[in-house]
C-alpha cells in the first residue's frame, strides 16, 4: 500500500548504514509512467537543505521519475559540498534506472550541519534500485522514519484511480509548510499544473494546520507524483478531495506520534470574519507554551486561550469572545462562563472551540501539549 | 531603596488576604510631588485586563499621584464588573489620600478570569495608605511578587537626581511590551511628554528584548513617575541612559528568575542591515522551543539557530551566516565551522552570536532554556 497503492509505482526501503544499527534508512520511489507529471511544495524556511534546493529545481520541470529519500542526516547547512552530495545521489539513482538525474528528486531528514556518509549512501541507492517492487511501499515508509515511532501511510480509492502516500515527522511540525517529508502518488492522469493546484490546496488545509512546536524545518518537502497508469483523468475537485483526505490522514498520524505529546489538541476557531483570521487565531493558541502546559496539566485554563488570541490582528472584540473546552463554554463574552469544573480533561483528545463572534468563517488547527518528555527528547541528544 | 530611592516618594506593601497565607499582596506607591508628571507603556495584547484599560485612561492625562498594585489576581477577562472593581480600587486610594481617582493608576497580576476579593482588597488599600513610608520600597516590591522567587529592585544615581524601580515577572515574558509590572520613579523634574519619550526608548531596548516563553500577558504595565523633588531637570539623553540602566538591571533580574530556567541565553545578532532585523532574528531564535531544549541539554546545536533565523525576513544570505556559541564559531558561511566539541556549555550564561553578514547593526535578545521544570510549573497548577 502506501506509495505503491496506485498503479505505475515501485518502491524499496533498505538499510544503507547511514543510521547506526541495521535500521532502514534509504527509500526509493519510482514512477514507471506512462506519465511523469509531478508537483511539490517545500519549506518556507529561507535556510533550505541541499536536497530542497535540488528538488525545487527538478520540480520546476514538472516531471519526476523517482524520489530518493534518506533518514540519518538532513544534509542541511552543509555548503556547496552538501549540494554536490545531493547531486551525486540523483546521478547514482539515474544511473541505476537508466534515466536522467534532472528528473530525480531527493529528500533528506536527520541532524542538521553534518555531511552525509556518501560512501554508504551511493551503494545503498544501487541496492534499493535492485529491490524495487510493487509491494515496496511499506519498506519505503519505514526507511524514512527518524524519531517517528511508527510508519505513516495512507491511501484512498477514487473513481477508477488511487491516491497513496507516506510521510515522516514527529517534531518540528509547524506551518508555512509541512515540516516533514511526504510522497504522494496517484495513477490518475493529470498535468503538472493540475497537480500543483491540487497539492497546494490540499497541504494548505492539512499539513499547514498542524503546529506541534512552532518550529519550521529546513527540509520539509511534499511531492505528488502521477503515473497516469489508470488511464483515468478524474474531475479535479473530486481528485483534490481525495488528495486532501490522504494528507489529512497522514497529518493526523503525524500529530498522534508527535514527540513527547500526551494530548492531541484541536483548536476550532468559529465565527471568524475570514478563514485566514480563523487560522491566525488558531495558530496563536497552538503556539502558546503556557496553554500547552496547562492542557498537559489537565487545567481548562481559558485565560491562556484569550491571551493568545489577543496577540493576533484577527477581527474580534475582546468582550464578545466565547471559549469552550471539551464542549463546556468556560468563557462567555470575554469573561467567566460556565463552571470550569464541569470540563472533563482526562481524554487524550482535547477540543478548544473559540468563537470570535465576527463572521461565519472557521478553521481548525491541530497541536499537542507541551510535556517534560518533549523537553527530554529534544535536550537529551542532538536531533 | 527601590521606588522610594528618589525624593518625593512613599510606598507600602501589606498582606490584604488576597493571596492565601500571610504573604504581602498589595502595594501602594505615592508621588508627593511637587510634580506628578508620568508616562506609561502597556501590553500590546488586545485582550487587556481591567487595570490596564483603567491606567491607560489615567496616563492619558500625563499625571499620576499614586499606583495601587496587587498580586493574587489579574482582574483580566472579568467583564464590566472587573472594570468596576478597578475603578473602586482607585476611588478607595483617592479617598485615603484625599485626592482624585483620575490620577490613581492600578496594576494587577495573578490568575486570569477571576474576580478580585474586593471585601479584602479595599480595606487593604486603607491599611497600605496608613503605612506609607519613605523606606517602604522594599515592602512594595515584595507585595507584587507572584511566582517570583525574589523581589526585583534597582536604582541609579544621576547628576543630583535619582531613578528607582521595582518589577515583578517570572514567566509570560515576551516582547511587544514588558509582560510584567514595573514602577519606575525619579525626583528629576520633567514633563509627561519627556517621560513618555524616555520610557518608550528605554523599554524598547530592555524589557522588549526579553523573551522567555513568547507569551504576552494581558496585564503588562511599566510606569514612570517623576516627583521633581530634586529640583533638577537633567539632560534628556543622560536621563534616558539612567532609566535604561534601571530597566536593563530589572530585566536581567526577571530573566535570572524566569520560571524553571537553568540557563540564561543572550542572543547577540551582529552584522545586521538594521537594528530591527537584528531584533527580528534574535527574537526568532529566542522563541525556538527546539533550540531552547538543546541549550538545556548543553548541546551547541547551531543547526537549530539557523533554522530559526531562516523563518524571518531579515536581510541575509544563508551561505554567509556565521554562528558562535560561547565564543566558538561552530558555523561559518552557513555550514560547519570550528569543532563543536570545543564549546563549553556548562556555565549558566550562554551567549549565541549570530553574524548576518548584511550590515553594521546589532541587538541582543535575552531568553532562557526550556526545561521540564518550566512544564511542571505551568502545568501543575493554574497560574
Amino acid at each position: 500500500m502506501s506509495v505503491t497503492a496506485p498503479l505505475g509505482f515501485r518502491a524499496a526501503g533498505i538499510a544503507a548504514g547511514i543510521k547506526a544499527g541495521d535500521a532502514r534508512d534509504l527509500a526509493l520511489v519510482v514512477n514507471d509512467g506512462p506519465s511523469r507529471a509531478a508537483a511539490g511544495v517545500f519549506t518556507a524556511n529561507r535556510v533550505k537543505a541541499a536536497p530542497v534546493l535540488w528538488s525545487q529545481q527538478v520540480l520546476r520541470g514538472g516531471r519526476v521519475r523517482a524520489v530518493v529519500l534518506n533518514s540519518g542526516g538532513a544534509n542541511a547547512c552543509t555548503g556547496a559540498e552538501g549540494f554536490q552530495d545531493t547531486h551525486a545521489t540523483a546521478e547514482e539513482a539515474a544511473g541505476a534506472l537508466g534515466d536522467s538525474a534532472g528528473e530525480i528528486a531527493v529528500c533528506s531528514t536527520g541532524l542538521i550541519g553534518e555531511r552525509l556518509p556518501m560512501d554508504l549512501l551511493l551503494p545503498g541507492v544501487r541496492v534499493a534500485a535492485s529491490q524495487l517492487a510493487r509491494d515496496g511501499g511499506l519498506a519505503a515508509a519505514d526507511a524514512i522514519r527518524t524519531t517517528d515511532t511508527v510508519s505513516k501511510i495512507s491511501f484512498k480509492r477514487g473513481d477508477a484511480y488511487m491516491v497513496g502516500g507516506m510521510a515522516k515527522g514527529a517534531g518540528m511540525l509547524a506551518p508555512a509548510m509541512a515540516t516533514m517529508l511526504c510522497v504522494l502518488t496517484t495513477d490518475a492522469d493529470l498535468t503538472a499544473e493540475q497537480l500543483d493546484t491540487v497539492l497546494r490546496a490540499a497541504t494548505s488545509r492539512t499539513f499547514d494546520r498542524l503546529d506541534t512546536d512552532g518550529c519550521m524545518s529546513t527540509n520539509d518537502t511534499v511531492l505528488l507524483l502521477a503515473s497516469g497508469a489508470s488511464g483515468v483523468t478524474p474531475d479535479l475537485a473530486e481528485f483534490e478531495q481525495k488528495v486532501t483526505e490522504v494528507c489529512a490522514d497522514l497529518a493526523r498520524q503525524l500529530l498522534v506520534d508527535a514527540e513527547g505529546a500526551s494530548k492531541a489538541i484541536a483548536i476550532e476557531v468559529v465565527g471568524a470574519a475570514s478563514e485566514d483570521d480563523a487560522v491566525k487565531a488558531g495558530r496563536a493558541v497552538a503556539r502558546s507554551n503556557l496553554l500547552k502546559c496547562a492542557i498537559h496539566g489537565e487545567d481548562p485554563n481559558w485565560g491562556r486561550v484569550l491571551s493568545a488570541v489577543g496577540t493576533t490582528d484577527a477581527e474580534f472584540e475582546p468582550e464578545r469572545l466565547n471559549v469552550a473546552i471539551n464542549g463546556i463554554w468556560v468563557c462567555r463574552g470575554g469573561a467567566v462562563g460556565d463552571d470550569r469544573s464541569k470540563v472533563d480533561m482526562r481524554p487524550r483528545d482535547v477540543t478548544i472551540t473559540i468563537d470570535l463572534s465576527a463572521g461565519a468563517a472557521s478553521a481548525t488547527v491541530h497541536t499537542t501539549d507541551l510535556t517534560a518528555d518533549y523537553v527530554h527528547e529534544n535536550s537529551a541528544y542532538s536531533s
